[in-house]
């Protein structure tokens, strides 16, 4: 199986986390959200026990919530000892609500509102990670004027492709997000940063892309280099030396067998050595690093179920089966293409003899969950799973074609339990005048 | 200017259905939806009236909801004497939320659940649109435990490539849509159609793709032409003749000055001329049409207005307008790569002499609203408005990095009111237990 929470019992249907996928559709309806919440922590605890044991103390991974933000998910994390990112008011408001220690938050984002500036000093965010200049002058007055002094990130850009897919490539230096050390608005950026009295900056931060395998794992050792020499330049010509790197995140997660597994303890350490060399050859201190792994965190931590509607098999040319869900549940195919692995809920060991799209219920050709599998040949009232749909698909949902969103069932020890309740019709309506 | 509702007033402040956007933006906030209702009514009254006029009494557009879905939609086309499309539940329930006369009503979907079926019967839908086989059988049980007779389109296939982007283009063989009258299927469908006693076959829908522009206007023309001589063997084998011929939609509309105009009332009398020759050809009755524009009654009438966070200049690279909104109310560019006009609002008359990419506030690289355009040099806090976003925009927004739906607001005779509340910080978090 693509990953080790996935299994077939006895009753010949499909597992997740230990649980009876059937009996879980059947329990709390589809299209359905699982997470397993187990995988989740273990997740946590890789990235945080590697970061710790490679980095040193004051080392830690964030949460990238982006990849899946509801109020249970920031409770995860509070217990686990994560720290988080955020990128909006809406994320900052879902995990104050979870009562999660705010001093551990960190604020990205590339077009923060006055609005967001200001809720986020009401919440009490640890951290800003300001991307421009005008933003700087923004969340210095806002602090200047409530009298505090807040801690910031500077977001940089070491102009490195990752190589992964262009949506998802943010190190370049003709990029949205950040300033160019290459251009040398990095370095006015952190001269006014270092002006400014109701600021105070920690260090910086770049984030080279995500879905990062070993084979691309150079762009960490490369982003760490040019953030070194970086360092140490503003350090001989400002006397500032950055407490923390933050490296953004992170590692690639399998969502079919031809993804290879990534090492991520061995990544980290691999990272560690060569900073540690770098800053022994540059005679400048090793600073505390973050990481800020999202997708790696819950990827494989969720499966969706469906339920099968039709069956469709046109002769000579291609077989469909449609479900109950779609691109407003998962629109990651219709984006980017994305890879899925689909299996059968239902008799997951028969064998895959229909090759076929697995296509959503929405009135659009492109709403298409994945092309080209093959599936044992489904009835309508079958269950399929999709799995490592933990990442970026409850989070991107939408209610296109006026279809409510399913709901996240938590597994936790052999236990299942809503997180978010699925969306009613009358939800749909609710702020309609 | 793009369309004759957008204009500038004497403040140099761009207008849109005669009032000023920037005061539009002060009001209700940014991002916002706007929404001419005049103009959504005239592009009623243009197909009304010109398929009316061509095809005769008894002739008529559907409004393909899915373009843009809630509830006062619903009341305009109630008030405009209009038919309907609807695609779910969730449609189905708005509507009948805006007490639309739901026999006026047509249910499609090529995955609709048990629940839909039973919900829509419950709500009187007035016709279902019958996807495949296992569907009629279905909504037939359905039907027949109620007692009821239920009036059905058969979807099929006219096998017609309409050249249009691939994920709008439905009318192939190859389709997740229908069956196709070349496998067989179409047959094979309408025989067992007549063979159900709780259901009445009306007659054949097809939909060969929209955003159809006059080059292309001959796919309806062969789709109609595929369709007739299918009407005619049916009758011959089976003696059913359709009252009804439902020709799908639409014909495009503009969003940059490069697309065409298209003659929606020449289209159609050329459609009308041309089936009525091939009628007496055939010697068979000319039936009713039916035709589903969607995005050309709502596309013009919508605009967005957004507040500029940042100007980020690249010295040698690129220059990027970030904004408060981006692909969670406008995904159009992330899918499809569509394109848009953006104007200053704020100063629509300025020389634009900022080449520049359009982005969105998420965090993700692809979180482009447009791309390689060209704007006076804004400011922060400058309002900047996207034109033609009334259809899939609204309809197709989420809440991806946990941010607020923006509010529609409609503008009607010179006046402006909410038609869909701005969702909350606390909308958000609603179903999060």
């Amino acid at each position: 199986m693509l990953c080790n929470n996935i299994g077939v019992n006895s009753a010949g249907h499909l597992t997740f986390a230990g649980l009876d996928t059937t009996a879980l559709a059947a329990k709390h309806q589809t299209p359905l959200y699982l997470m397993d919440e187990d995988r989740i922590r273990a997740n946590c605890r890789l990235y945080k026990e590697a970061m710790s044991a490679s980095f040193g103390e004051g080392s830690y991974p964030l949460y990238a919530s982006k990849a899946a933000s509801f109020k249970h998910m920031y409770e995860i994390m509070a217990e686990e000892g994560m720290s988080i990112d955020l990128v909006s008011s809406g994320e900052i408001c879902t995990a104050v609500k979870a009562h999660f220690p705010m001093e551990r938050s960190f604020f990205h984002g590339n077009s923060k509102t006055d609005f967001d500036i200001s809720y986020a000093m009401d919440c009490g965010v640890g951290h800003f990670v300001i991307d421009n200049l005008t933003e700087l002058e923004a969340v210095s007055a806002e602090a200047q004027r409530r009298g505090i002094c807040q801690k910031i990130l500077l977001r940089l850009t070491p102009g490195i492709d990752p190589h992964t897919y262009e949506a998802v490539a943010t190190g370049k230096v003709d990029s949205k997000f950040g300033l160019a050390i290459e251009t040398g608005q990095a370095e006015e950026i952190v001269r006014r940063a270092l002006e400014l009295p109701a600021l105070e900056l920690l260090g910086y931060h770049c984030h080279v892309g995500s879905q990062v395998f070993d084979e691309d794992g150079t762009v960490y050792l490369d982003a760490a280099d040019i953030f070194l020499r970086f360092s140490a330049e503003m350090q001989a010509r400002y006397g500032f030396f950055p407490a923390v790197l933050n490296l953004g995140g992170g590692f690639g997660v399998r969502y079919t067998e031809d993804d290879p597994h990534v090492d991520i303890p061995g990544n980290i350490r691999t990272i560690a050595n060569h900073m540690r060399a770098r800053c022994a050859a540059l005679n400048i201190p090793m600073p505390a690093v973050l990481m800020e792994p999202g997708r790696s965190i819950v990827a494989d931590a969720g499966m969706t179920l469906y339920t099968v509607g039709t069956v469709k098999e046109v002769p000579g040319y291609k077989n469909y089966v449609s479900i109950d869900g779609g691109m407003t549940d998962n629109p990651r195919y219709a984006l980017y293409g994305s890879r899925y692995t689909v299996l059968s809920a239902t008799a997951p060991l028969s064998e895959a003899d229909l090759p076929c799209d697995l296509v959503g219920r929405c009135c659009e050709s492109g709403d298409i969950i994945q092309p080209a599998i093959a599936l044992p040949k489904p009835q309508r009232g079958d269950i399929i799973a999709v799995c490592t749909t933990g990442a970026y698909n409850y989070s991107m949902a939408s209610n296109y074609n006026r279809i409510p969103r399913p709901s996240v069932v938590m597994l936790r020890g052999g236990e299942d339990f809503v997180a978010v309740r699925r969306e009613s019709l009358e939800d749909l309506v609710r702020n309609d005048l």
